[in-house]
């Protein structure tokens, strides 16, 4: 086979034969093919996209193109939830020690934030002492004893998609249906998990911005899940909006802490909910209702936050924060944007807001930035919301007061104020089985 | 700047401004930009195309990256000729003494082959001694001594073509149109010129496989060399045949020494008067019609096989090979390929005929691979002649066996063979000025 004919059959509208993605794939791991010409591969199937054949074939040939997990040791069920990426989303850090409350088991590993999206990773390790590089063997004993163990992702996972995603990111290939559904499922296939709930993010602070395109992104991702024998659906959820009201490191933990005490934003608390309850639906906890009442319970009688205190301790992390979650320490410097004119926030550019998150320190340009765990932004209004003039639109946090200014501009360009209420729209739209 | 910007802007359907073009080629040309990024672009430019005003940045942006020529030292006006690539192909060989030797300068710089298309300096080096490595002063004096001299192409002529044009070839991205005008303009107008006439082959042994195609280069080609203040026009040629009967390097020098005698074939003829009528016309010689004469008249007179003659002894060649080209040994081995059925010769597959001499020796796969200047192919029936079964379609010439039933078996499905005679189409479509 020769990469050529591989790049000009894709170019010229083929399809590729299961047989040509094997053996890209491996001689691309393998360095044996150069970036010139995967990412000429990448540029011809951002416009001529792969079918759903092909697409199998591409995330079953990343998803083999290391090492699979085998988690047998783990006694139970493994589940997992997966968001495709969001601005303000925490709620990997409310969802997974609900449904490890509740007697299943998460063994999950979950990665960094890169550009306007935060990682859950990044998240945990604002909890001092908190440790995300745990050996397999110790992770597999935290997770029969606790319920639960997040850790960052093994380096021997998936790593054709490494390769792949660092190329599509710098050569304008990211925004491809099937290059981004065999990224994320090459991935977690590799994982030893049973049951997968997928949360797919639509509108502007996500891959896909219109719920169509979203919807097509989940089908395919449910689709290829299912053929790989494991229990999946998807949401497909709202992302015009920030999720709650903490962007940010230690910010989302602390608001996902309120969220487990029951106190939490409602579009926050509503998603966890729902997410848990999927879940429970497929690792057969009951129906529906049911499992939407013992998530709820779980959160109200205290299980699901003291099942995150002990993960946290079982990883080394002060568990005393988390339940007084008013030991994190404040940045250094805060700043309160205020609204310039008067009105409804009718919409906001979510991306932007997760921008004006990394210009304070709480994200990475590249891969090598450290990221300030007390910098953010805690919104103080949101859409739907009417502000007067002067009124406060967020607060913003950061260990250094350089990037205010900056910040600032992003967070007011990205908010549309307008003289009428808009239109409510709802948080999930859509469930894909 | 960012590359990645140029590539989204590109892939997204928007035209890059001139400075972005001139960014790209200096950054890439300089090793600022990496191979993958480029790979990228080019193959966003293969969907989305590039218009008239980016194709001439692009096309100035390829000459200016290297040294551009000056050949004020040569006194009278300076004329090429440029072949798009073709299939026996040798109207250099036969065009450059024709206007030489009626008073216009051709100082000429040309490619080598690769792949199915065959090249100048090839073909010359089949004249033992001849040198096409002259250092730049001795080549000015030949041509202000003789009228004319052939060279290779200058390293530092256009370098940025050579790096475009390695990348291209590899990652299918060469039949772009934008690409294929800036990659030839590009280094003809870093030569030091006052006349082109392009002649853009239309066919199965061209870049583009339609007359509409062939023409849109055309006529593209044209309007960006008159920009560059050149006096320029083009024929549209046919190269759904091969031209004349030789294909291979030794092969088409006698070939093009016989035409020069007068004695060459009907159509390879034809093409290399008219293509001289119109260098002499756009230097102002006279009218077609008078030029078309001057033309005949250097043949039938013998001043252009003279003028052939004396280039190739200034270029260190025996000239007596040129003026007995029954000098040039013929291939140790020949194999006659006969027709397998009966009927008409209704048309060929050029590009397959360019394929069956590289098998033979004649042509290369890589730049590294060493021509045998004796292999080559010596056809007996062209498109439109009557063949039985039995009689002669070609005579295959190699320096070793090997490549025979290859060779052969390539010639033969290249043919196609029908009941009824074709249609006799005229060898020079158009005429763009």
């Amino acid at each position: 086979m020769r990469m050529y004919d591989i790049i000009q059959k894709k170019r010229d509208g083929g399809a590729l034969s299961e047989a040509e993605i094997k053996w890209f794939i491996a001689e691309y791991s393998a360095g044996n093919i150069p970036d010139y010409q995967m990412a000429a591969l990448c540029m011809a199937i951002y416009f001529r996209g792969m079918n759903l054949e092909e697409t199998t074939a591409l995330t079953f040939a990343v998803r083999d193109s290391g090492e699979c997990l085998n988690f047998s040791e783990i006694k139970g069920l493994r589940v997992d939830k997966h968001s495709t990426g969001g601005v303000g989303d925490k709620t990997s850090l409310v969802v997974a020690p609900i449904v490890a409350s509740l007697g299943v088991k998460v063994a999950k590993m979950s990665g960094r934030g890169l550009g306007h999206t935060g990682g859950t990773i990044d998240k945990l390790e604002a909890i001092p002492g908190f440790r995300t590089d745990i050996p397999v063997d110790e992770f597999k004993q935290i997770v029969n004893e606790v319920g639960i163990a997040i850790v960052g992702q093994n380096a021997t996972l998936a790593p054709a998609d490494k390769l792949l995603y660092a190329l599509r990111d710098v050569t304008a290939t990211v925004d491809s249906l099937p290059l981004i559904v065999s990224s994320i499922m090459g991935k977690k296939l590799a994982a030893d998990d049973d049951c997968i709930v997928l949360d797919v993010k639509t509108g502007s602070g996500s891959f896909m911005k219109t719920p169509e395109k979203s919807r097509e992104l989940a089908e395919w991702m449910v689709e290829i899940g299912k053929r790989a024998g494991k229990r999946v659906r998807a949401l497909i959820t709202d992302m015009d909006r920030p999720l709650g009201y903490a962007i940010g490191n230690s910010l989302e933990v602390v608001e996902a802490i309120h969220t487990l005490q029951g106190n939490g934003p409602a579009d926050l608390t509503e998603l966890c909910i729902a997410l848990s309850a999927h879940i429970l639906v497929l690792a057969e906890k009951g129906t529906y209702a049911e499992c939407e009442e013992m998530a709820k319970k779980a959160i109200s009688d205290g299980t699901a936050l003291n099942t995150f205190a002990s993960m946290v301790k079982a990883q080394g992390g002060n568990s005393e924060w988390i339940l007084n979650p008013e030991k994190f320490p404040k940045a250094k410097y805060s700043h309160t944007v205020t609204a310039k004119e008067e009105g409804y926030i009718v919409g906001v550019d979510t991306e932007n807001y997760g921008v004006a998150s990394l210009l304070l320190g709480a994200g990475r340009n590249t891969k090598e930035d450290v990221i300030d765990p007390t910098a953010g932004i805690y919104l103080c209004a949101k859409t739907g919301d009417k502000v007067c003039v002067g009124d406060p639109i967020a607060i913003l946090y950061s260990g250094s007061e350089k990037g205010f200014a900056a910040a600032e501009e992003r967070l007011i360009s990205a908010t549309r104020i307008g003289k009428d209420a808009p239109k409510e729209e709802p948080l999930i739209l859509d469930v894909v089985e």
